[in-house]
C-alpha cells in the first residue's frame, strides 16, 4: 500500500532544541500532529513543540482513558487501554488512507518503553520512526556525571518491579537507571538501601528543563515528579 | 575562572539530520572543533560533521596512541593512554585560559561510554555536555522493532566481559544491548547460544547510517563492524 507515512518522531527529553535536526523539521512541517496526553491536561509532549507547529496544522490529542486510577493487574486497565489504542490506530490509518502524513510526538525515543509502540504494533500504515534522546541521557547529563565507564553493565529498571526483584539487580549492577518511579518511591527506597547504595544513588526530576532538580536519595521525599528518574553512576575502568 | 567553554557534543548515532538542534547549532558556529581518530585515519565523529564546519574553524584531531594494539591488561595501555588523555586536556585548557570555546565531537551520548569522559574528568576548563542519541538508539530504530516494553529489564553489556559473565547476564535479562563487539564476537556468540537467545539476537552494523545492515545472529559471519550492536529486544507486558 501507498498512503501517507506515520512518523513516530522522538522529542528527547523535554528540552525544544534537544530534540534531533529531523524531528525538528518533520514537525514544523507536519499539516497532522498527534500526541497522547492525560484527559484534562494540555500534554507534555504537546508543551514541548510549543511555538514550532505550523499555523493550520491539525492536532490530534490522545487522551488516556485511564492512568494510574486503575491498577494494572486490574482487567478493566488492559481492555481500556487496548480499546483506547485500536480507536487511535484507526483514526491514523485513517488519515494515512487519505494520503495524509502524521507526525505522532513521541517523549523520548519513541521504541524504548514507548507509548507509541502500542500504535506501531497496530498500524496498517506506512510507519518511519525517528529516534530521540531518552529521559535518562537527560538525566546523567543533568547530573554532571558519566553514566558508565570500561566494562560497566548498566541495567534500566522499572520502578513497578518488586521490591525483591529490585533488590537483587540494583546489587547486581554497576550503573543503575530506574524509571516509573512516581509512587513506588518509598519500595525503591528500600531495595537501594538494601542493596547497600543508598550513598551513591541520585534522582532527577524534570533533567533539561526548566525546573529540573537533582537530589541525593538520602534527602529525596516519598513524593516525586513523573519525571523523576534514579541513577547510580558506574566507577568502571578508566585510564 | 571564566575562561572558555569545552562543550562535550553528542553528535547521535551517525547520520548527520540526528544530531539534536543544540549540537546542530554549536558545531556550524564553532571557532574551534576538536575529536578523537584512530592514527591515519579521517575519524568518524569528524566525517559525520562533514559540510557543517565554519570555513575558518580550526581543527583538533586527538589521535589514539593505541586502540587494539597492545591489551587493555597490559600495563603500558594505561599509561599511554593516561598521558594523551592528559596532553589533550592541556591543549583545551590552554585554549579555555586564552579564552576560546572549543567544540569537542564525541560519539552517541557523551557520558554513555564515551571517550570524552576521560578528558572531562581531566579539564580545569569550565565544561558543558549536550547529550546525543546513543548508538544503541539507533540501532534499535534501524532493526524497526522496540526494545523494551512495560517492566522489561534492559541490560547493555560490554563484549569485553568474560564468557561466564556474559552468559549469566544474558540470561538473566529481557532486553539485551551489547557494544564493544569488534574480535570478540565468537565469544559472544557462545554466550549468546548458552543463554538459549541465539535465535533472538540481531547484530546491527553501521545504524543510521548509509550502509546499515542488520543480521540474525546465526547468519553473521565472526568478522563484524567497529560499529556493531547485538540487540535482543524486550517481548514484555503490553494491553
Amino acid at each position: 500500500m501507498s498512503g501517507g507515512t506515520i512518523h513516530g518522531v522522538g522529542l528527547g527529553p523535554g528540552a525544544q532544541d534537544l530534540m534531533c535536526v529531523r524531528a525538528d523539521r518533520l514537525i514544523r512541517n507536519a499539516r497532522h500532529i498527534a500526541y497522547f496526553r492525560k484527559r484534562g491536561r494540555s500534554g507534555h509532549a504537546r508543551s514541548i513543540v510549543e511555538g514550532m507547529l505550523r499555523a493550520d496544522a491539525v492536532e490530534y490529542p490522545m487522551e488516556y482513558p485511564v492512568t494510574t486510577e486503575i491498577p494494572l493487574s486490574d482487567p478493566r486497565y488492559n481492555d481500556l487501554l487496548s480499546t483506547f489504542y485500536a480507536d487511535c490506530t484507526a483514526h491514523l490509518d485513517g488519515l494515512s488512507a487519505r494520503g495524509e502524513d502524521v507526525v505522532v510526538l513521541c517523549e523520548g525515543d519513541p521504541f524504548f518503553y514507548g507509548s507509541f509502540m502500542h500504535l506501531h504494533s497496530r498500524l496498517a500504515a506506512p510507519v518511519k520512526i525517528v529516534p530521540g534522546i531518552t529521559g535518562m541521557s537527560g538525566a546523567w547529563t543533568a547530573s554532571g556525571t558519566p553514566i558508565s565507564w570500561g566494562d560497566d553493565v548498566l541495567t534500566v529498571l522499572m520502578a513497578t518491579l518488586s521490591e525483591e526483584e529490585l533488590t537483587r539487580r540494583i546489587r547486581d549492577s554497576h550503573a543503575l537507571v530506574v524509571m516509573k518511579i512516581g509512587r513506588n518511591l518509598p519500595r525503591l527506597r528500600r531495595a537501594v538501601e538494601a542493596a547497600g547504595k543508598q550513598d551513591s544513588a541520585w534522582l532527577v526530576e524534570y533533567a533539561t528543563m526548566a525546573d529540573q532538580r537533582i537530589t541525593p536519595l538520602t534527602e529525596a521525599t516519598d513524593v516525586t515528579a513523573y519525571f523523576s528518574i534514579l541513577l547510580v553512576h558506574g566507577q568502571g575502568r578508566r585510564p
